[in-house]
């Protein structure tokens, strides 16, 4: 199978921290990558990660604040001094381009690649993304602006061919494109040989929900049923409680709470709370309540 | 003597690399700190070295290129949720504030400290700066955009009473402080001792020039003659002076000349070319023209 990874860069919260970098996330899949938030310093994450900074031509940001968002203008800045020439697309709240307008104009005139906005509208469930192999879909999400998570699930994928049959039948190569998709074979002599004959189930969509920054959203649990990875936001342990419903946050345990409702294969939480000298206590809390869970750590690579 | 030192954040150039950070120092004087640059990522090299972020009141942005400049909206957004209530002063190029003023609306409209902008000419030697005890002066650079060098200048000292004299002719409290102005001393019987007699020489006035980034400008010597440290942008070495000229940037071997005919103490070399895996061969080469020569690096705290 091809390869779908999430390659953590930041998962700290708003303020600072020697821990933690602000949010963001580059999601690989095959020769693909596109990136969730771009708190400050995420190119730099970039380097110490050696991740190549010219395969990321799809950025998508969760919310308008400023640890998810304020590492984009040094990114777009360096693409240019790197050279690049191919388009990059950048999914946000359309305050986003008008905030960023004046620094663009002055720090980035000098660009020689082409920068798409996409506005979004975060209380909306809707495709916003979708090539020959993926959909990105938003999650609306609670939080104190307009914020919502991302959905990346693969399309449903081509049957395999058993080479065996294929031979047997001698099936000509044109018609094989169709019998992966389903098709029946129908010999020259005109007898149909069921595709199930022929064929070997698909590999399985897979599928990465990122849901941060939030409170818990049991709406968003039919969008993401069964993901084989859940992302949820995890700011705070449950001793701060009141503080999560305040700030629009959410405790370990409620993360955890969203990845059983859902019936997620496993939870990753993030955003942590800058008081957690380690995070023990949020991945104990979230175990609790939905064991295959852990935390999230710079430099993390989670196969899917 | 009060504390004078230079603590170096981040000494590279505009490509991020896993070495340096983008340019940013703190000057501290006695209480009082300041901060040159601020490029992304400052504010996690001020958690990593351990400085207060609340004592920054005062920064100076030499030029408005974004590996001097990213990282202010979030110092400026921090400082915010950490609960600052003191203003904040940033001196740059007047444009800075027209670039960062949407940003500043819409990410920081709830902070609670006054901020300032104070306009500089960088095509002008003036003094920026000035309280009880030091001055900051602009040093007029020449590079790609308009951009100054920033001179800390302590201002003259009070010359220190000899304790045996004071006590010997019982001189009274409140004539103390003119004596350390200079003043001779007059006794009730109308004796008049002179000033050397009662006082020692006054701590030297140290003094710290930063200049980046910078073609070699001659005409700042005779600004920063003698000054006790001098951060002189060395981007490049010297094979690559051609490339210094195009992009209006330093080679080493131009920094330590500039040192030498500034005639000052001790010079560091800084704003790395990110093609340097280290900087060895621009320290050479700085210390044959100038022997006093070290580089800057991440967390280098230089006493003057």
């Amino acid at each position: 199978m091809e390869q779908f990874d999430v390659h953590i860069l930041g998962c700290g919260s708003a303020l600072p921290t020697t821990r933690h970098n602000a949010s963001s996330q580059v999601i690989r899949i095959g020769n693909k990558q596109f990136m969730i938030d771009c708190g400050e310093g995420t190119q730099l994450q970039l380097r110490r990660q050696h991740i190549h900074f010219s395969f990321i031509n799809h950025i998508f940001i969760s919310h308008l604040h400023g640890d998810h968002s304020f590492g984009l203008i040094g990114l777009i800045s360096t693409f240019g001094l790197l050279g690049r020439t191919a388009p990059l697309h950048i999914y946000a709240d359309p305050m986003l381009e008008k905030v960023m307008k004046p620094q663009l104009d002055f720090y980035c005139k000098d660009i020689k690649y082409p920068l798409f906005f996409h506005g979004i509208d975060a209380g909306k469930h809707s495709i916003i993304y979708e090539d020959n192999t993926i959909t990105v879909e938003t999650l609306p999400l609670n939080h104190r602006m307009p914020c919502c998570g991302f959905l990346f699930r693969e399309k449903p994928k081509r049957r395999h061919l058993i080479g065996e049959m294929v031979n047997f039948y001698n099936i000509p190569i044109f018609m094989r494109q169709s019998i992966k998709d389903g098709a029946d074979y129908t010999t020259p002599d005109g007898d149909i040989i069921p595709n199930s004959r022929l064929t070997k189930d698909a590999d399985p969509s897979r599928s990465y929900a990122y849901c941060s920054d939030t409170r818990p959203c049991p709406e968003i649990c039919e969008y993401i049923q069964g993901v084989d990875l859940l992302y949820h936001e995890a700011t705070f342990a449950e001793s701060e409680k009141e503080r999560a419903k305040v700030t629009h946050h959410s405790t370990a345990s409620e993360a955890a709470g969203i990845a059983l409702k859902a019936g997620v294969k496993r939870l990753v939480i993030g955003h942590f709370s800058s008081r957690y000298d380690d995070e023990e206590i949020l991945q104990k809390e979230a175990r609790e309540i939905f064991p295959d869970s852990i935390c999230a750590n710079e430099g993390l690579l989670l196969e899917i």
